[in-house]
């Protein structure tokens, strides 16, 4: 082992150089002029797989490539298997005026690389490829199969990588998965994120009259879809911040004793929380913490509403129609289309018979647990201690990450996410950056965990 | 008289064309980018004053001008003095797309003319234009002074009108004002308007996170401010349809049962009424019918809410913001100020103090109540009765027209409302239009007006 951490100490800089060439590509999934970029960025990335010693493949997909690239497997020998998902696409760059420096030139300031995609996601995965070329290049034998599965359509909705993950479904099935695109608290606190929640979208409108009315010659006599609206959503949240739809909490895995604690670990300043977020006072589900709340409990949010005249001025109009976009974030065991089955039936039988209900589904995706206490969690927390010298945290992201679920259904493994973002990187944001301590700490970690997940398997 | 009534009808086609010409201006007064409009619609309407024979100034306010119009004064001999109010303002055409043909390219159809502003205001007091026009061209003498005081703020609170009517008072000091801006229930229902609702306007903002929040990182431990509308505004109205504001109908002067059996006597049909509106159910304050309840009762109305995103799909955000216009419909004796100030004290009694609230005051203006036993009612529903070959009726009507309230004030004269739109106009809503039968009945009515007054004076 010791060849391998000396290996990573002695080529930090080079390292470093690496990250820096690699977040040069502007490599935009979601802008097709930015195409051709992709494909160099893919190209690039499969050289330098080759160029470490993994026997790689650039696959063609309906979109954009996927590197796959493979430790060689010696013949008979028959060694756990783990996966390494990252996404070498990265979110657009706009507005590029609020940069400091523009987002495809690296600039390092302190412990700080600067760019688009160094956070999201080129520096997390580039630390895992770090760790296995050290092992590579200094001739230490692996104890595991590793394979890579980096991706171009991450920030567009992955849609490529489904039908390749069946076509590929015998090759890729593996032990574990390894996910280095969450965060931790700070570098103190690493941590594995062993829960997310859950989505569902819904569109609810109320159509009263068939035009806009004149306020005057006809308010009193006919129902405000608009008012009707509010009427109608006011009723889904209670005083105490609970979710008034009958059933809604029937499969919510309430939160043990044993999580309630670790999460009270994390490091959390409520005062600077609220100041970072704009807002006097925090509120939500009551007997809650704000941890708890944003992670492990569902919610209900309006995410638009629209209605009347929106323009200057007033216009007084009873107007014909409301529209509020929903959407309902989830956790275990929540299930998406059961939750839009319950919540449709809620707000049909609370609707007021002088307007007319429509209720349009949107997109959904579960919720995602793994237990902290299996041994790939229990290995993979140990390598996080011994690579951050830092007693690890165990944490749940109230966001989505559909690919979990994916992973799940076709390759049969859970996902460990062992994210190295911290939480002000500004991933999706100007001035996207990467801690360079992270960097460094993160392929340390990436190679005490291989003999630790190969020793717990 | 017989010359007055032979010229109207034999220009009948040249009133169409002029009617035509004068709503292709988009005289919109809520949005500044159609100023110029304003502009070439009051200079417009100014030229074609002094072609008929008027003495007309285009008067300059701090807003949009005025059109003072004046019948040429004969020395030394006192007659009545009249004053026509009228306003070429119109409402916004949004949304354009649900209008049959463009909003300000006039459509005739049968016995329509579809175009803003066609009813609502400038096919009624050119009716009154078109009248005096037979009386000068003809060279028969009236037997009254007439002004024509026709403004362009209507639509937006009138704001200049105060301070003009204050500067002019002395030249516009006269016996009785006639306003056709109003409506009547058919062709063969002409109308006196006695009594008037008043109105309020206000706009409510919630502000919670200082920029949209990504839903799933922190949804679930912040305020959302579009929820917080929802609930904030769905207490303004109880199960019985009654505002819960505290001292809401404390000056609410409550009909007589002698007026409830004068509005009883109006033709009302109301599965015709609700096929009319497009719903399927009428809702209401309970203990009142759909007459009273749109004319002599109170309401809330939500005009419009704006929160966060209202595109195409999902954006799985907790907005920054959320907002209504409201305004309030008032009855006698019910006061604007006080109103606004019991409905903003009680938002903010039941506002939640994880968001602040901005309450930002509209215009206003009280309701209005005349006996229709004066002799200058009386001398109308005689015009009325001649000039559409029925028999009138008594209206109270829904809407406002703040400024019957400012003559009163500050010439000390009452208005008499002659109505000339019938309830399919779409004023304020897509598809506005006028009849030609009104606009020609209106015209013998106007003709006919001004003897019955001046002998009753």
């Amino acid at each position: 082992m010791q060849p391998v951490l000396r290996y990573l100490e002695e080529h930090r800089q080079e390292f470093i150089d690496r990250l820096c060439h690699y977040v040069r590509f502007p490599s935009v999934s979601a802008q097709p002029h930015h195409r051709a970029d992709i494909d160099r960025c893919a190209q690039w990335l499969a050289d330098h797989c080759r160029s470490i010693g993994l026997e790689t493949e650039l696959c063609k997909t309906p979109g954009n490539p996927i590197v796959l690239a493979k430790t060689p497997r010696k013949k008979g020998v028959k060694k756990p298997h783990y996966l390494i998902y990252g996404h070498y696409d990265v979110q657009p760059a706009e507005p590029f005026n609020l940069w400091t420096t523009p987002a495809f030139e690296p600039r390092i300031d302190g412990d700080s690389l600067f760019a688009r995609g160094a956070s999201d996601n080129k520096g997390q995965h580039l630390a895992h490829l770090n760790a296995v070329e050290a092992y590579l290049k200094t001739g230490t034998e692996l104890p595991c199969d590793l394979t890579f599965l980096i991706e171009g359509e991450e920030e567009v909705g992955c849609t490529s990588l489904k039908g390749f993950l069946e076509e590929h479904a015998k090759e890729l099935r593996c032990d574990t998965i390894v996910i280095s695109d969450t965060g931790m608290p700070d570098l103190k606190h690493p941590a594995l994120t062993y829960a997310l929640r859950g989505i569902v979208a819904a569109e609810v409108t109320l159509h009263g009259p068939s035009r806009d009315l004149h306020s005057g010659i006809y308010g009193g006599s006919v129902e405000n879809p608009a008012m009707a609206l509010c009427q109608l959503l006011g009723q889904l949240r209670d005083k105490k911040g609970r979710i008034t739809v009958p059933g809604f909490y029937d499969d919510v895995v309430n939160l043990s004793a044993y999580e309630r604690k670790q999460l009270a670990r994390l490091p959390h300043n409520e005062s600077a929380y609220k100041k970072f977020l704009g807002v006097k006072e925090l509120m939500g589900e009551h007997g809650y913490t704000a941890i708890e709340r944003r992670s492990a409990r569902p919610t209900c949010e309006i995410n638009g509403l629209t209605s009347g005249y929106q323009g200057d001025g007033s216009k007084t109009i009873v107007p014909s129609w409301a529209k509020a976009k929903l959407t309902f974030r989830l956790v275990p065991d929540q299930k998406p289309q059961k939750i839009l089955k319950l919540v449709e039936k809620h707000l049909k039988k609370l609707c007021p018979p002088a307007v007319r209900m429509e209720f349009e589904p949107g997109h959904g995706g579960v919720a995602y647990l793994v237990s902290p206490t299996s041994a790939p969690a229990q290995a993979a927390l140990r390598a996080l201690k011994n690579a951050f010298d830092c007693e690890p945290v165990l944490l749940r992201e109230g966001g989505s990450i559909p690919i979990v679920n994916q992973f799940r259904k076709t390759l049969g493994a859970d996902s460990l996410l062992l994210g190295l973002g911290l939480p002000d990187d500004n991933p999706h944001s100007p001035n996207e950056k990467f801690s360079l301590t992270a960097y460094t700490k993160g392929m340390k970690m990436s190679a005490l965990l291989w003999p630790e997940l190969a020793a717990s398997a």
